[in-house]
């Protein structure tokens, strides 16, 4: 399946980002989407919070199917129960605060993508369905 | 950019699915990973929810870049400001209940997915990371 850029993420990220998109990362964090597509943002300015779905474009090497994670040495998980960015398919998913649209533009919090990131999908955010009480921030069997 | 599947969603959805997936959906949703990528499962079932990253396969027709939501008929948005299957990118996003794994089959809640359709993606969901109390069900000029 072959897809194509909307946009670009715009970052202060030029060589290595951070491990996650931390809302209060200072710095300019825009999106600018292709003005092609402009028509498709009407009114994503009613949303306090967008899910970005980006291609991973500058990461590589050899994939990892057991990770050690940063926050505990001693668990070890597999690829897919963690967020790696080193994925068969490298696609980055980020929950951004939208600060302003302007034009094509989108201001957004802190997002883990490097400087010139393509875009892949703006999804708009609802709690209802983006959201469970359920789920503790680290695994369950993760003490 | 070119992406591969890495598994197949099987739902009770064959023509058409409902506009969202339902958590308390009733019948059988399971996604089959292909053998060669289970290994990267492993201990993601310390997880009770994950993030499915699909490729609307059957999702075909003209872009509309201006949506008017079911629930809201006196309601216009953007494409990008709506979850419409018909995208620039077919790309899918669902937040479902991982049920049980077994070796390579993930039992999930409802996802709106046809049945057969590909996987692109597998990520655990964070509740730190991932919601925001933030943000009401409907956008904030819904009223």
């Amino acid at each position: 399946m072959k897809f194509n850029s909307i946009g670009i993420i715009h970052s202060p990220y030029v060589e290595s980002g951070p491990r996650q998109s931390y809302p209060n990362a200072e710095g300019d964090f825009r999106i600018v989407i292709d003005p092609v597509y402009e028509k498709g943002l009407f009114r994503l300015e009613d949303y306090t919070h967008i899910y970005v779905i980006y291609w991973l474009d500058r990461i590589t090497g050899p994939l990892k199917w057991i990770i050690t994670p940063h926050h505990n040495h001693n668990h070890q998980i597999g690829l897919f129960a963690s967020r790696t960015p080193l994925r068969p398919n490298p696609i980055g998913l980020a929950l951004v605060e939208l600060r302003e649209v302007e034009g094509n533009i989108l201001h957004i919090s802190g997002i883990d993508a490097l400087d010139g990131t393509p875009v892949l999908d703006i999804k708009p955010y609802h709690e209802g369905l983006d959201s469970t009480p359920l789920q503790p921030y680290y695994p369950k069997g993760d003490t």
